[in-house]
């Protein structure tokens, strides 16, 4: 059986996330694809208790090291018991925030060290790579003012600027990195021009694909 | 202020942790000590949490690497909020099980790399050793006897004998690598035995102690 495809979707706060994974969501579909959506952290019940401690805001402070163990934590069950299943049955994942995540918010964020990360990600990823990871990139202020206004704000939207700056920074960075993979759609134009890049770049992994 | 010193108790199944945690707790609060006992995994709200999700049988399986990240996820809140800030107060720490359960059980029970083990270790611990490690040491069956007559069995009394003899030969490894610090106790001689080597073992760290 051939392996399913794996793409992920990347992006600070506010850019527009949820909308577009539904959009690319229901493109895939219409091709037939047999396809799982998912996300980090998170994607089993186990790792979803995980997400909860990493979210909530709680007296005890969180420390970096933690934070960064625990989103492994959840990575390495949603990997064995959720992503490469699929992947292996020939279905396709669409990954809500993966491995790049980390570097942009534990790597730039929380500014961890990378080779610190990346022994993790060695380990706990063993080679597993998305075969396309969608970048959504606005300017921090645009998406900050967007997700401010979803209502109450978790652990990580609680930040300074400074971090989300640091966030996107990280992100563009690893884009430069895994050129191979990454597409980077401009979040910030209107709706129709963003599902417009977002088709362009599906194509790649869809070779009898016309709009 | 001179920092207090650390010392951690550590065995397998059923081998009268809980008794002599307590022995031990009334020995060094008799000679004016000021003790904090804590607990891994857990010792905070948070790490309490992930000790939750290491001993509850849930449908998910959870993977080996998973629960050797969620271990040191909760010993890095552990270390940070609990741990340091009570030794350099001057305080005394007693822990209940540390880094060599982790070298007996994920590394001995579960034959996860040691390397790997090495590797957080150095990360996450950064130079804390404990003063002096007391492990109580007894036959496998003698202490899972012992253990099942205690009620509902966790997620790791569930295993099978040969995982705990993994266990036993894997502390009994890391404390001849470390003979330094520790003192192995043999836990299935009579109480008052096992409380005079206790006794003994702790006279190094009191030098004033008289019996």
């Amino acid at each position: 059986m051939k392996r399913g495809r794996f793409i992920s979707l990347e992006g600070g706060e506010g850019v527009g996330k949820s909308t577009n994974l539904l959009f690319i969501r229901e493109l895939l579909e219409q091709q037939g694809i047999d396809l799982l959506v998912t996300r980090e952290p998170g994607g089993t019940p186990l790792a979803e208790k995980i997400r909860q401690l990493l979210l909530e805001h709680t007296e005890e402070t969180l420390t970096d090291q933690a934070e960064l163990l625990l989103v492994f934590a959840a990575r390495a069950q949603h990997i064995q018991h959720v992503i490469l299943p699929a992947l292996q049955c020939g279905q396709w994942v669409l990954c809500d925030r993966f491995i790049d995540a980390t570097y942009a918010y534990q790597g730039g964020g929380r500014q961890l060290d990378q080779h610190t990360i990346a022994w993790l990600e060695n380990t706990v990823l063993n080679g597993l790579v998305p075969d396309l990871t969608l970048l959504l990139d606005a300017p921090v202020e645009t998406g900050l003012q967007r997700a401010q206004v979803r209502g109450e704000l978790d652990r990580f939207e609680l930040e300074e600027l400074a971090f989300f700056q640091r966030v996107r920074q990280a992100y563009l960075l690893r884009a430069a990195q895994h050129a191979e993979r990454f597409r980077i759609i401009q979040a910030c134009r209107s709706l129709p021009e963003v599902q417009q890049q977002i088709r362009v770049a599906l194509a790649s992994l869809l070779p009898k694909y016309s709009e």
